[in-house]
């Protein structure tokens, strides 16, 4: 009966660890691309500029770039930033394959839970702007831009929705250690 | 000796109680002043627009309201909901005084985490729009607001870090039980 119990709590382990795998790569996977979406996210467009009263337009060539919005910026090093973390939280599960020690393990499930936090800030933030790029608003005579950076936009949203997937697979690694599966079988 | 055992865990017991108790009321006091400032929050102000242009400037009331940016309404519902859910978990917790029931417990930590991801995302989002509005964005051509409604702007920073503050509690026990402190004296 031992023998029997030892190896169904030995397969747990391994579903688990398996489990944890899995949701670490996603993170990591979203993440990048993601980081690779937003540092190649560049659009130009030639626009045409009234610049005197009695002469007509004159086609301005100008660009959109990431860096060009604050909250795009954060988005990118923050993304980077989770990435990097779900890097090596990977190596290190993979490295210590004996099940780790109590110590390294409490410290993963806190980046973890900051590296949640940091996923769902940037993305918002950057979701935020991106909204307002889409719709504008008139209240404070900020005009929609998506109209006319179209490709840029759309480059935008989908890194933000992968870097929100990023969070949801870390949420869901910190939600699993809260609730004690890496102990208890469900 | 038993005796003595059995009296550390109770201490230990009341002491995490406590924490508890302590950070969920903050998450709690932090999100309803969050919420009171956001929906208190409006500015009016006479400004002058050119209308004609033989004509002078005429002084037009504009008013600045959370309800006239998606983010500001985004933030104010994800706080309301996080602080009404503060409140219930702060009654389940103090109701339950014998220690709670497994399922029970295990419900309320994923609903933490939950509401940890919601604030820090409102308030990104809504941060970011307020980084906007004090610094304005030359390339789109949003131009700041902050010097106008400086009131408003400030009242909204205001609530924007303390929805944070109650992300932070509310991060806070998440980590502690992901760490397993409700069970292990630190």
């Amino acid at each position: 009966m031992d023998g029997m119990e030892g190896k169904v709590e030995m397969m747990n382990k391994r579903r688990v660890k398996s489990r944890e795998l899995f949701l670490r790569f996603s993170a990591f996977l979203f993440t990048l691309v993601s980081v690779i979406l937003i540092g190649l996210n560049k659009q130009s467009k030639l626009i045409p500029i009234k610049l005197l009263a009695n002469f007509p337009p004159v086609d301005v060539l100008v660009t959109a770039k990431w860096k060009y919005q604050s909250a795009f910026v954060y988005h990118m090093v923050a993304t980077l930033i989770a990435c990097s973390y779900a890097a090596v939280s990977l190596f290190v599960l993979i490295a210590n394959k004996g099940g780790g020690k109590r110590g390294l393990a409490s410290i993963i499930v806190i980046l973890d839970l900051v590296m949640v936090a940091l996923l769902f800030s940037s993305s918002s933030a950057a979701g935020a702007i991106g909204v307002l790029g889409y719709t504008g608003n008139s209240h404070v005579q900020w005009h929609k831009v998506c109209n006319v950076f179209g490709k840029f936009c759309e480059q935008a949203a989908a890194a933000v929705g992968l870097s929100l997937f990023g969070g949801l697979a870390l949420l869901l690694l910190v939600a699993f250690q809260a609730l004690g599966a890496h102990n208890i079988p469900n």
